[in-house]
C-alpha cells in the first residue's frame, strides 16, 4: 500500500522575541511536559533526517533538506513556553528551575543555531548545511547535558 | 518564578503538493506513531488556544492569535507521513489504511481549513477567526469520527 504524503514547502520568516510570562498557556503541568515532549519530538525528526544526510546515510536532496531544515528552524520556537513554573517533570532535570537565565540561554542559542541551519539548507549548499548542523547537533548536546534526565 | 518564552512570529507560505511515497520516512512504527502524535498534540494545543478566544474564555489578542494560527496552519501538513504502510495502532483505526484515499481528502481538507483560519488570524478580524475556527474544527472532527478511536 502507499499513502500520499503532503509534502509542506515552507518559508519560515521567524523573529525571536522575550517576553516575561507566567505559566497561563497550559491549564496542567502534565499538558505542559506533554506539549514540550511533543515539540521535541516532531523537531528532532526533522533535525535527525538531515542527519542522515550529513552522515551520509541518505542521498542530498536540497529540497528535502531545506524542507526539513524550515521545520526544525519553525520547531525551535516552541518547547520553551511548557517549561513554566510548575511544570517540572518528565525528562526535565530540577535545573531547568533552578538556573533559568542558563537554561534560557541555552534555549536561545539552539534557536539561533536552527535558524543557521535553515539558512544553509535554503542555499542548497551541502557543506554549509553540515557544518551548520554540526553546531546545532552542539546546541542541543549543550542543553541536554546540564538540564535532561539521562538514558 | 518566571520563565522567559520565545515568542514566535513566523510568517508561513505553504505549498500542498501530493507525492506518492512508501513509508521510508520512519526506521520503526513506534517512530511513525510517536511522531504523528506529536504533530497532532503541538497542532492542537495551539488550536486550543485560538478555541479559548473564540469561546470568550481568553480576549481577544490580534497578535496571539496570529501567532497561533500561523503554527496551526504550518503543523496541519506534519501529522500525515507519519501514517505509512505498517504503522497501525496508536489511537488511528484501521480505517486509515482501509479507507486511504478518504484520509487523505480529510488530511487535506483539514490542512486547507487551517490556511483558511490562519488567513483570518493574519486580518486580525474576530469574526473571520471565529467563522474559520468553526469550520476547521468540523474538519478535525470529520477525521476523528471516521478515523481515530475513541475515548
Amino acid at each position: 500500500m502507499k499513502l500520499r504524503l503532503i509534502a509542506i514547502s515552507t518559508l519560515v520568516a521567524a523573529t525571536a522575541l522575550t517576553a516575561t510570562i507566567v505559566n497561563a498557556q497550559f491549564a496542567k503541568p502534565d499538558a505542559a511536559i506533554k506539549y514540550r515532549k511533543a515539540a521535541f519530538t516532531v523537531m528532532g525528526t526533522h533535525f535527525g533526517r538531515i542527519g542522515a544526510v550529513v552522515k551520509g546515510e541518505v542521498p542530498f536532496n536540497k529540497e528535502d533538506v531545506a524542507k526539513n531544515a524550515a521545520i526544525v528552524a519553525s520547531m525551535s520556537h516552541l518547547p520553551w513556553q511548557g517549561f513554566g513554573p510548575g511544570t517540572e517533570g518528565g525528562d526535565a532535570l530540577p535545573s531547568v528551575w533552578s538556573e533559568t537565565a542558563k537554561f534560557t540561554s541555552n534555549s536561545e542559542k539552539l534557536t539561533a543555531a536552527t535558524a543557521a541551519l535553515n539558512t544553509a539548507a535554503q542555499s542548497g549548499d551541502l557543506d554549509a548545511v553540515k557544518k551548520a548542523f554540526g553546531a546545532a547537533g552542539q546546541a542541543c548536546k549543550a542543553c541536554h547535558d546540564d538540564f535532561k534526565k539521562k538514558g
